[in-house]
Protein backbone atom coordinates (compact mmCIF):
# COMPACT_ATOMS: atom_id res chain seq x y z
CA UNK A 1 0.00 0.00 0.00
CA UNK A 2 1.32 3.57 -0.64
CA UNK A 3 1.91 6.84 1.46
CA UNK A 4 -1.30 8.30 0.60
CA UNK A 5 -3.27 5.52 1.27
CA UNK A 6 -1.73 4.99 4.72
CA UNK A 7 -2.21 8.75 5.30
CA UNK A 8 -5.95 8.28 4.06
CA UNK A 9 -6.54 5.39 6.97
CA UNK A 10 -5.47 7.95 9.71
CA UNK A 11 -7.15 10.53 11.62
CA UNK A 12 -6.91 13.79 14.00
CA UNK A 13 -8.69 13.77 16.99
CA UNK A 14 -9.02 16.97 19.38
CA UNK A 15 -10.70 16.81 22.25
CA UNK A 16 -12.75 19.89 23.36
CA UNK A 17 -10.38 22.30 22.06
CA UNK A 18 -11.08 25.25 23.47
CA UNK A 19 -9.37 27.96 21.65
CA UNK A 20 -10.33 28.11 17.93
CA UNK A 21 -6.72 29.24 16.74
CA UNK A 22 -5.39 26.17 17.92
CA UNK A 23 -8.10 23.99 15.38
CA UNK A 24 -6.43 26.15 12.85
CA UNK A 25 -2.71 25.82 13.51
CA UNK A 26 -3.51 21.92 13.67
CA UNK A 27 -5.23 21.81 10.76
CA UNK A 28 -2.13 23.32 8.75
CA UNK A 29 0.31 21.09 11.07
CA UNK A 30 -1.42 18.05 9.93
CA UNK A 31 -1.61 19.49 5.77
CA UNK A 32 2.18 19.74 5.88
CA UNK A 33 2.77 16.27 6.62
CA UNK A 34 -0.14 15.08 4.38
CA UNK A 35 -2.64 13.95 6.93
CA UNK A 36 -5.88 15.18 5.65
CA UNK A 37 -8.97 13.97 8.31
CA UNK A 38 -9.56 16.09 10.97
CA UNK A 39 -12.16 15.04 14.14
CA UNK A 40 -13.28 17.42 16.29
CA UNK A 41 -14.66 16.40 19.80
CA UNK A 42 -17.42 19.23 21.31
CA UNK A 43 -15.02 22.15 20.11
CA UNK A 44 -15.80 24.97 22.05
CA UNK A 45 -15.89 27.13 19.21
CA UNK A 46 -16.42 26.19 15.29
CA UNK A 47 -16.83 26.85 12.68
CA UNK A 48 -14.64 29.99 13.55
CA UNK A 49 -12.80 32.86 11.33
CA UNK A 50 -9.76 32.71 13.06
CA UNK A 51 -9.37 28.60 13.08
CA UNK A 52 -9.87 29.45 9.00
CA UNK A 53 -7.25 32.34 9.45
CA UNK A 54 -4.37 30.34 11.05
CA UNK A 55 -5.32 27.26 8.88
CA UNK A 56 -3.82 29.25 5.64
CA UNK A 57 -3.69 26.62 2.64
CA UNK A 58 -5.27 23.72 4.66
CA UNK A 59 -8.79 25.52 5.51
CA UNK A 60 -9.80 22.54 3.39
CA UNK A 61 -9.00 20.21 6.23
CA UNK A 62 -11.19 22.38 8.50
CA UNK A 63 -14.32 22.55 5.92
CA UNK A 64 -14.36 18.55 5.60
CA UNK A 65 -13.87 18.19 9.53
CA UNK A 66 -16.18 15.73 11.12
CA UNK A 67 -17.80 17.50 14.55
CA UNK A 68 -18.68 14.68 17.19
CA UNK A 69 -20.65 14.96 20.13
CA UNK A 70 -18.39 12.40 21.92
CA UNK A 71 -14.86 10.66 21.37
CA UNK A 72 -16.12 6.90 20.49
CA UNK A 73 -18.02 8.57 18.04
CA UNK A 74 -14.95 10.09 16.42
CA UNK A 75 -13.21 6.33 16.85
CA UNK A 76 -15.70 5.22 14.89
CA UNK A 77 -14.31 2.64 12.26
CA UNK A 78 -10.47 2.80 14.15
CA UNK A 79 -8.84 -0.20 15.18
CA UNK A 80 -5.99 1.53 16.72
CA UNK A 81 -6.55 5.28 18.93
CA UNK A 82 -3.53 6.29 20.19
CA UNK A 83 -3.74 9.07 22.85
CA UNK A 84 -0.85 11.78 23.61
CA UNK A 85 0.13 12.41 26.58
CA UNK A 86 2.32 15.26 28.27
CA UNK A 87 3.05 12.91 31.31
CA UNK A 88 3.51 10.01 32.70
CA UNK A 89 -0.25 8.90 34.36
CA UNK A 90 -1.03 6.63 37.00
CA UNK A 91 -2.32 4.18 34.95
CA UNK A 92 -1.71 1.04 32.97
CA UNK A 93 -1.49 1.73 29.54
CA UNK A 94 0.80 1.06 27.62
CA UNK A 95 2.97 4.03 27.10
CA UNK A 96 5.59 4.33 24.31
CA UNK A 97 7.46 7.63 23.03
CA UNK A 98 6.13 9.41 19.61
CA UNK A 99 8.51 7.83 17.21
CA UNK A 100 8.11 4.19 18.40
CA UNK A 101 3.77 5.42 18.77
CA UNK A 102 4.02 6.56 14.19
CA UNK A 103 6.27 3.68 13.66
CA UNK A 104 2.96 1.34 14.91
CA UNK A 105 0.72 3.73 13.74
CA UNK A 106 2.04 3.48 9.99
CA UNK A 107 2.09 -0.39 10.30
CA UNK A 108 -1.34 -0.79 10.99
CA UNK A 109 -2.72 2.09 8.72
CA UNK A 110 -1.72 0.26 5.89
CA UNK A 111 -4.54 -1.81 6.02
CA UNK A 112 -6.92 -0.29 8.79
CA UNK A 113 -7.85 2.94 9.96
CA UNK A 114 -6.44 4.83 13.35
CA UNK A 115 -6.89 7.69 15.60
CA UNK A 116 -4.15 9.85 17.07
CA UNK A 117 -6.55 11.60 20.22
CA UNK A 118 -5.40 14.86 21.54
CA UNK A 119 -6.84 16.47 24.59
CA UNK A 120 -7.55 19.95 26.02
CA UNK A 121 -4.65 22.21 25.82
CA UNK A 122 -5.32 23.15 29.93
CA UNK A 123 -4.98 19.68 31.39
CA UNK A 124 -4.92 17.17 28.12
CA UNK A 125 -7.23 14.01 28.32
CA UNK A 126 -9.72 13.12 30.83
CA UNK A 127 -9.38 9.27 32.58
CA UNK A 128 -12.58 8.84 30.42
CA UNK A 129 -10.97 9.41 26.89
CA UNK A 130 -7.97 7.86 27.59
CA UNK A 131 -10.00 4.72 28.55
CA UNK A 132 -10.68 4.96 24.63
CA UNK A 133 -7.34 4.61 23.88
CA UNK A 134 -5.21 1.92 23.20
CA UNK A 135 -1.97 3.16 23.50
CA UNK A 136 -0.29 6.00 24.92
CA UNK A 137 1.98 8.55 23.38
CA UNK A 138 4.21 10.81 24.93
CA UNK A 139 6.86 13.66 23.43
CA UNK A 140 10.01 13.45 25.17
CA UNK A 141 10.46 17.02 26.52
CA UNK A 142 12.19 19.73 28.86
CA UNK A 143 10.98 18.22 32.40
CA UNK A 144 11.58 21.83 33.60
CA UNK A 145 8.93 22.70 30.77
CA UNK A 146 6.83 20.06 29.31
CA UNK A 147 3.88 22.25 27.51
CA UNK A 148 3.72 21.87 24.34
CA UNK A 149 1.35 23.87 22.38
CA UNK A 150 -1.38 21.60 21.08
CA UNK A 151 -0.71 22.45 17.61
CA UNK A 152 3.00 22.09 18.20
CA UNK A 153 1.54 18.28 19.58
CA UNK A 154 0.12 17.28 16.36
CA UNK A 155 2.99 19.43 14.29
CA UNK A 156 5.77 16.72 15.96
CA UNK A 157 3.18 13.60 15.94
CA UNK A 158 2.18 14.10 12.61
CA UNK A 159 5.90 14.51 10.98
CA UNK A 160 6.52 11.53 12.68
CA UNK A 161 4.10 9.36 11.01
CA UNK A 162 5.64 11.24 7.46
CA UNK A 163 9.08 9.99 8.82
CA UNK A 164 7.85 6.49 9.62
CA UNK A 165 6.04 6.05 6.31
CA UNK A 166 7.07 3.56 3.60
CA UNK A 167 8.08 5.36 0.11
CA UNK A 168 10.97 7.41 0.98
CA UNK A 169 8.92 10.36 2.51
CA UNK A 170 11.81 10.37 5.42
CA UNK A 171 14.25 10.88 3.10
CA UNK A 172 15.54 14.15 1.24
CA UNK A 173 17.13 14.28 -2.31
CA UNK A 174 18.64 17.57 -3.83
CA UNK A 175 18.43 17.54 -7.73
CA UNK A 176 21.36 15.24 -8.30
CA UNK A 177 25.25 17.03 -9.18
CA UNK A 178 27.64 15.62 -11.25
CA UNK A 179 30.05 14.64 -8.87
CA UNK A 180 34.02 14.81 -10.49
CA UNK A 181 35.47 11.27 -11.18
CA UNK A 182 38.23 9.64 -9.49
CA UNK A 183 40.59 10.50 -12.53
CA UNK A 184 39.40 14.18 -12.72
CA UNK A 185 40.31 14.66 -9.31
CA UNK A 186 43.54 12.97 -9.49
CA UNK A 187 43.78 15.47 -12.72
CA UNK A 188 43.14 18.54 -10.08
CA UNK A 189 45.53 17.25 -7.03
CA UNK A 190 48.32 17.21 -9.51
CA UNK A 191 47.96 20.43 -11.05
CA UNK A 192 47.19 21.87 -7.24
CA UNK A 193 50.30 20.12 -6.42
CA UNK A 194 52.47 21.48 -9.37
CA UNK A 195 50.97 24.77 -8.39
CA UNK A 196 51.96 25.08 -4.72
CA UNK A 197 55.56 24.14 -5.77
CA UNK A 198 55.93 26.85 -8.50
CA UNK A 199 54.05 29.22 -5.83
CA UNK A 200 56.94 28.17 -3.56
CA UNK A 201 54.28 27.41 -0.88
CA UNK A 202 55.19 23.20 -1.12
CA UNK A 203 59.38 21.84 -1.20
CA UNK A 204 59.20 19.28 -3.91
CA UNK A 205 61.75 17.57 -1.69
CA UNK A 206 59.08 16.68 0.66
CA UNK A 207 55.63 17.60 -0.05
CA UNK A 208 53.51 14.52 0.96
CA UNK A 209 52.13 15.41 4.16
CA UNK A 210 51.50 19.09 2.94
CA UNK A 211 49.25 17.42 0.32
CA UNK A 212 47.77 14.79 2.18
CA UNK A 213 46.05 17.45 4.43
CA UNK A 214 44.78 19.84 1.37
CA UNK A 215 43.80 16.40 -0.69
CA UNK A 216 41.71 15.94 2.88
CA UNK A 217 39.72 19.36 2.69
CA UNK A 218 38.55 18.65 -0.64
CA UNK A 219 37.63 15.00 -0.63
CA UNK A 220 35.30 16.30 2.15
CA UNK A 221 33.67 18.47 -0.18
CA UNK A 222 32.96 15.64 -2.59
CA UNK A 223 33.99 17.86 -5.65
CA UNK A 224 31.41 18.45 -8.38
CA UNK A 225 32.88 18.03 -12.40
CA UNK A 226 32.57 21.46 -12.60
CA UNK A 227 33.74 22.30 -9.57
CA UNK A 228 37.10 20.76 -10.24
CA UNK A 229 37.29 23.28 -13.06
CA UNK A 230 36.60 25.95 -11.68
CA UNK A 231 39.53 25.38 -9.45
CA UNK A 232 42.27 24.58 -11.82
CA UNK A 233 40.96 28.08 -14.01
CA UNK A 234 41.93 29.10 -10.52
CA UNK A 235 45.21 27.44 -10.24
CA UNK A 236 46.36 28.25 -13.80
CA UNK A 237 46.02 32.00 -13.20
CA UNK A 238 47.79 31.40 -9.95
CA UNK A 239 51.20 30.76 -11.94
CA UNK A 240 50.15 33.18 -14.74
CA UNK A 241 47.99 35.39 -13.52
CA UNK A 242 45.99 37.38 -16.67
CA UNK A 243 48.31 39.80 -19.05
CA UNK A 244 45.34 42.17 -19.15
CA UNK A 245 43.87 42.20 -16.30
CA UNK A 246 43.82 45.64 -14.40
CA UNK A 247 43.92 44.73 -10.86
CA UNK B 1 29.16 16.06 27.92
CA UNK B 2 25.74 15.91 29.23
CA UNK B 3 22.65 16.46 28.01
CA UNK B 4 22.48 20.33 29.62
CA UNK B 5 25.70 21.18 28.29
CA UNK B 6 25.17 20.01 24.51
CA UNK B 7 21.97 22.25 24.59
CA UNK B 8 24.56 25.44 25.91
CA UNK B 9 25.87 24.85 22.70
CA UNK B 10 23.29 24.80 20.55
CA UNK B 11 21.42 28.30 19.37
CA UNK B 12 18.34 29.18 17.28
CA UNK B 13 18.64 32.03 15.12
CA UNK B 14 15.60 33.66 13.67
CA UNK B 15 16.31 36.02 10.74
CA UNK B 16 13.67 38.79 9.93
CA UNK B 17 10.85 37.49 11.50
CA UNK B 18 7.93 39.44 10.74
CA UNK B 19 5.35 38.23 13.13
CA UNK B 20 6.05 38.33 16.62
CA UNK B 21 3.99 36.30 17.85
CA UNK B 22 6.13 33.92 15.86
CA UNK B 23 8.94 34.81 18.29
CA UNK B 24 7.43 34.37 21.28
CA UNK B 25 5.99 30.63 19.40
CA UNK B 26 9.69 30.05 18.55
CA UNK B 27 10.94 30.53 21.79
CA UNK B 28 7.69 28.15 23.61
CA UNK B 29 8.83 25.40 21.58
CA UNK B 30 12.58 25.61 22.07
CA UNK B 31 12.55 25.82 25.67
CA UNK B 32 10.19 22.69 25.58
CA UNK B 33 12.78 20.54 24.36
CA UNK B 34 15.69 22.42 26.31
CA UNK B 35 17.40 24.91 24.08
CA UNK B 36 17.70 28.37 25.13
CA UNK B 37 19.70 30.42 23.43
CA UNK B 38 17.79 32.44 21.08
CA UNK B 39 19.32 34.82 18.39
CA UNK B 40 17.01 37.38 16.49
CA UNK B 41 18.58 39.03 13.22
CA UNK B 42 16.38 42.26 12.55
CA UNK B 43 13.44 41.40 13.72
CA UNK B 44 10.28 43.22 12.90
CA UNK B 45 8.90 43.93 15.97
CA UNK B 46 10.83 42.69 19.40
CA UNK B 47 10.45 43.09 22.30
CA UNK B 48 6.29 42.88 21.61
CA UNK B 49 3.78 42.14 23.48
CA UNK B 50 2.16 39.68 21.27
CA UNK B 51 5.43 37.60 21.59
CA UNK B 52 5.81 37.19 25.29
CA UNK B 53 1.96 36.45 25.22
CA UNK B 54 2.63 33.42 23.01
CA UNK B 55 5.42 32.43 24.97
CA UNK B 56 3.99 31.25 27.88
CA UNK B 57 6.48 30.47 30.25
CA UNK B 58 9.27 30.63 27.94
CA UNK B 59 9.07 34.43 28.42
CA UNK B 60 12.47 33.97 29.89
CA UNK B 61 13.95 33.01 26.60
CA UNK B 62 12.90 36.42 25.09
CA UNK B 63 14.36 38.32 28.07
CA UNK B 64 17.88 36.94 27.32
CA UNK B 65 17.48 36.83 23.82
CA UNK B 66 20.30 38.44 21.74
CA UNK B 67 19.24 41.03 18.96
CA UNK B 68 21.61 41.16 15.65
CA UNK B 69 22.05 43.32 12.76
CA UNK B 70 23.46 40.73 11.11
CA UNK B 71 23.68 36.91 10.27
CA UNK B 72 27.31 36.97 10.82
CA UNK B 73 27.39 38.68 13.71
CA UNK B 74 24.68 36.18 15.46
CA UNK B 75 26.82 33.65 13.77
CA UNK B 76 29.84 34.55 15.90
CA UNK B 77 31.84 32.06 17.72
CA UNK B 78 29.84 29.15 15.74
CA UNK B 79 31.58 26.41 14.13
CA UNK B 80 28.26 24.81 12.52
CA UNK B 81 25.44 26.90 11.25
CA UNK B 82 22.46 24.42 9.58
CA UNK B 83 20.44 26.59 7.90
CA UNK B 84 16.65 25.07 7.51
CA UNK B 85 14.68 24.81 4.04
CA UNK B 86 11.21 24.43 2.81
CA UNK B 87 12.26 23.58 -0.27
CA UNK B 88 14.72 22.44 -2.83
CA UNK B 89 17.23 24.62 -4.13
CA UNK B 90 19.55 24.60 -7.02
CA UNK B 91 22.66 24.79 -5.33
CA UNK B 92 25.27 22.44 -4.30
CA UNK B 93 24.87 22.83 -0.48
CA UNK B 94 24.80 19.63 1.43
CA UNK B 95 20.86 19.11 1.84
CA UNK B 96 20.11 16.62 4.86
CA UNK B 97 16.81 15.74 6.46
CA UNK B 98 16.28 17.44 10.02
CA UNK B 99 16.79 13.63 11.71
CA UNK B 100 20.47 13.86 10.50
CA UNK B 101 21.14 17.53 10.41
CA UNK B 102 19.90 17.33 14.54
CA UNK B 103 22.58 14.02 14.77
CA UNK B 104 25.26 15.99 13.41
CA UNK B 105 24.60 19.15 15.11
CA UNK B 106 24.30 17.20 18.37
CA UNK B 107 27.90 15.66 17.48
CA UNK B 108 29.48 18.64 17.28
CA UNK B 109 27.34 20.82 20.04
CA UNK B 110 28.79 18.39 22.74
CA UNK B 111 32.47 20.70 22.02
CA UNK B 112 31.64 23.73 19.84
CA UNK B 113 28.77 25.80 19.21
CA UNK B 114 26.59 25.52 16.93
CA UNK B 115 23.59 27.45 15.43
CA UNK B 116 20.26 26.83 13.72
CA UNK B 117 18.88 29.34 11.41
CA UNK B 118 15.49 29.90 10.41
CA UNK B 119 14.66 32.59 7.86
CA UNK B 120 11.82 34.66 7.27
CA UNK B 121 8.07 33.45 7.19
CA UNK B 122 7.28 34.34 3.83
CA UNK B 123 10.48 33.45 1.97
CA UNK B 124 12.86 31.69 4.23
CA UNK B 125 16.55 32.27 4.41
CA UNK B 126 17.53 34.43 1.21
CA UNK B 127 20.95 33.30 -0.81
CA UNK B 128 23.03 35.54 0.87
CA UNK B 129 22.25 34.41 4.08
CA UNK B 130 22.37 30.35 3.12
CA UNK B 131 25.85 31.60 2.03
CA UNK B 132 26.31 32.07 5.83
CA UNK B 133 25.52 28.37 6.54
CA UNK B 134 27.51 25.04 5.98
CA UNK B 135 24.57 22.49 5.92
CA UNK B 136 21.45 22.89 4.87
CA UNK B 137 18.18 21.25 6.49
CA UNK B 138 14.90 20.14 5.58
CA UNK B 139 11.69 19.20 7.04
CA UNK B 140 10.45 16.17 4.83
CA UNK B 141 6.75 17.65 3.69
CA UNK B 142 3.66 17.03 1.90
CA UNK B 143 4.85 18.29 -1.76
CA UNK B 144 1.42 19.27 -2.50
CA UNK B 145 1.51 21.57 0.74
CA UNK B 146 4.68 22.36 2.26
CA UNK B 147 3.90 25.65 4.42
CA UNK B 148 5.26 24.86 7.69
CA UNK B 149 4.59 27.63 10.72
CA UNK B 150 8.03 28.90 11.07
CA UNK B 151 7.49 27.74 15.24
CA UNK B 152 6.42 24.84 14.11
CA UNK B 153 9.74 24.00 12.11
CA UNK B 154 11.59 25.50 15.30
CA UNK B 155 9.37 22.91 17.86
CA UNK B 156 10.64 19.84 14.87
CA UNK B 157 13.98 20.48 14.86
CA UNK B 158 13.76 21.13 18.47
CA UNK B 159 12.62 18.22 19.15
CA UNK B 160 14.88 15.96 16.56
CA UNK B 161 18.00 17.94 18.23
CA UNK B 162 16.37 16.84 22.03
CA UNK B 163 15.79 12.90 20.15
CA UNK B 164 19.77 12.98 18.96
CA UNK B 165 21.05 14.10 22.43
CA UNK B 166 22.54 11.30 24.63
CA UNK B 167 21.14 10.59 27.68
CA UNK B 168 23.91 9.88 30.16
CA UNK B 169 27.19 10.58 29.99
CA UNK B 170 28.10 7.00 28.71
CA UNK B 171 28.72 8.42 25.44
CA UNK B 172 32.07 8.43 23.55
CA UNK B 173 33.31 10.51 20.68
CA UNK B 174 36.10 10.44 18.62
CA UNK B 175 38.62 13.34 19.40
CA UNK B 176 37.23 16.38 18.60
CA UNK B 177 39.36 18.40 15.71
CA UNK B 178 38.89 22.36 15.99
CA UNK B 179 36.67 23.32 13.08
CA UNK B 180 37.22 27.22 12.05
CA UNK B 181 34.69 29.72 13.94
CA UNK B 182 32.28 31.78 11.60
CA UNK B 183 34.75 34.57 12.02
CA UNK B 184 37.71 32.55 10.60
CA UNK B 185 35.87 31.63 7.46
CA UNK B 186 34.65 35.05 7.04
CA UNK B 187 38.13 35.98 7.10
CA UNK B 188 39.17 33.49 4.27
CA UNK B 189 36.65 33.91 2.02
CA UNK B 190 37.37 37.53 1.59
CA UNK B 191 41.34 37.16 1.53
CA UNK B 192 39.81 34.15 -1.29
CA UNK B 193 38.26 36.88 -3.12
CA UNK B 194 40.69 39.53 -2.66
CA UNK B 195 43.28 37.19 -4.12
CA UNK B 196 41.19 36.20 -6.66
CA UNK B 197 40.81 39.66 -8.23
CA UNK B 198 44.13 40.23 -7.74
CA UNK B 199 44.97 37.26 -10.36
CA UNK B 200 42.34 38.18 -12.67
CA UNK B 201 39.90 35.39 -12.29
CA UNK B 202 37.41 37.24 -10.75
CA UNK B 203 35.71 40.94 -12.51
CA UNK B 204 35.34 43.00 -8.91
CA UNK B 205 32.55 44.36 -10.72
CA UNK B 206 30.26 41.06 -11.17
CA UNK B 207 32.16 38.56 -8.47
CA UNK B 208 28.92 37.13 -6.62
CA UNK B 209 27.93 34.31 -8.27
CA UNK B 210 31.06 32.49 -8.99
CA UNK B 211 32.34 33.59 -5.25
CA UNK B 212 29.41 32.06 -3.86
CA UNK B 213 30.28 28.49 -5.85
CA UNK B 214 33.39 28.79 -4.18
CA UNK B 215 32.29 29.44 -0.58
CA UNK B 216 30.08 26.45 -0.90
CA UNK B 217 33.00 24.09 -2.07
CA UNK B 218 34.71 25.28 1.00
CA UNK B 219 31.50 25.20 3.17
CA UNK B 220 30.76 21.71 2.05
CA UNK B 221 34.33 20.56 3.87
CA UNK B 222 33.75 21.73 6.84
CA UNK B 223 37.31 23.52 6.95
CA UNK B 224 38.99 23.26 10.16
CA UNK B 225 41.17 25.88 12.18
CA UNK B 226 44.36 24.84 10.95
CA UNK B 227 43.10 24.31 7.28
CA UNK B 228 42.12 27.59 7.08
CA UNK B 229 45.41 28.83 7.97
CA UNK B 230 46.80 26.40 5.83
CA UNK B 231 44.93 27.76 3.04
CA UNK B 232 45.27 31.30 3.55
CA UNK B 233 49.28 30.72 3.71
CA UNK B 234 48.85 29.70 0.06
CA UNK B 235 46.23 32.62 -1.11
CA UNK B 236 49.44 34.77 0.35
CA UNK B 237 52.24 33.45 -1.85
CA UNK B 238 49.67 32.95 -4.68
CA UNK B 239 49.58 36.99 -5.17
CA UNK B 240 53.40 37.53 -4.22
CA UNK B 241 55.52 33.84 -4.87
CA UNK B 242 58.47 32.98 -2.24
CA UNK B 243 61.89 35.48 -4.09
CA UNK B 244 64.04 32.79 -3.26
CA UNK B 245 61.99 29.61 -5.32
CA UNK B 246 63.99 27.90 -7.62
CA UNK B 247 61.17 25.86 -9.39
Amino acid sequence: MNKPDIFNNIRVVLCQTSHPGNIGSAARAMKTMGLRHLYLVNPLHFPDAQATSLATGAADLLESATVCSSLPEALTGCVLAIGMSARKRQISHELVNVREAASRAVTIAAHQPIALVFGTEMSGLSNAELDCCQLLAMIPANPEYTSLNLAAAVQVMSYEIRMAAPDGASTVSATPTELATNEALEGFYAHLEDTLIKIGYLNPGAPKKLSERIRRIYARARLEKEEVNLLRGILTLSVTPKKHTKY
